[in-house]
C-alpha cells in the first residue's frame, strides 16, 4: 500500500474474465484497477450499487450503458476513452456494454459511499 | 459530475501556479484532478494531513518527498512517472520535491478517511 504501484505495467491476462485489484481501501471507500479485454457486463443482469462509483479509462476504450429508467441524467449510453471519467451514482442502473477486444483496457474505479446514507450503515 | 469528463484534455494554465479541480467528492471524500507545471511545494512546509492520500500521476513527472521522521516504509522519496500510484497514509510528513518544469504533470488525488477515526467526526 505504501510503495509506488504503476497501474499500466505488469497488466494480467484478462482474455478469459475481468481482473479486478484492490488498490487501497478505507471504510466505506475502495480504489481498484479493473483490467478488460474486450468483456463486457452479462445480459442478464444491470449493476445496482449501493455506494457511488467514480471511474476513469486508463488505457483503452470502453462503453457504459445506462438503463433507460433512470438516464435522464447520463443518457442511454457513455463511450469512454482514454483520459475519460464518468461518477456514477448509487442506484444507478448500469452495465459495461462494449471494451475493445484489441486490447487491454485499464480501469481506475473509486467506490465511495452517497452522502444521504449514514456512514457506519450498510457498508 | 454525471458526464464525461476527460482529465487529459482541457489543462488549466499552471505556469503560475498549480490548479487543483473537484471530481467528485461526499462526506469524508474528494476526488481531484491537480495540474503542476514545475511546482513543489514550499521549502517552509509538510503536507500532514488528516486522511489518507491517494495519488497517481496520470501524465508528467514528479517526486514526493517525505520527512525522515516517518518515512519508515516510504523512503526518503518516491519518484512517480505516468501511471505510477501511491498511498499515502493520513499523518504522513510530506511534500512535492519536484514535478517536471518541461510539460504540465496531471495528477489524480482521493482524499479518503482513515480507518480508525469514526466517520462521523472532524470530516
Amino acid at each position: 500500500m505504501t510503495q509506488v504501484n504503476n497501474l499500466l505495467a505488469n497488466l494480467p491476462d484478462a482474455s478469459t474474465a475481468e481482473v479486478f485489484e484492490a488498490l487501497a481501501s478505507a471504510k466505506g471507500v475502495e480504489i481498484e484497477r479493473i483490467v478488460s479485454h474486450g468483456q463486457s457486463s452479462p445480459e442478464i443482469g444491470w449493476y445496482e450499487q449501493d455506494r457511488n462509483e467514480w471511474v476513469m479509462v486508463l488505457r483503452g476504450a470502453a462503453r457504459i450503458d445506462f438503463d433507460s429508467a433512470d438516464s435522464s441524467e447520463l443518457g442511454k449510453s457513455a463511450e469512454l476513452r482514454e483520459g475519460d471519467s464518468l461518477n456514477i451514482p448509487a442506484g444507478c442502473r448500469h452495465r459495461v456494454g462494449w471494451t475493445t477486444p484489441d486490447f487491454p483496457t485499464v480501469w481506475l474505479a473509486v467506490h465511495y459511499p452517497p452522502d444521504q446514507d449514514p456512514f457506519d450503515e450498510g457498508f
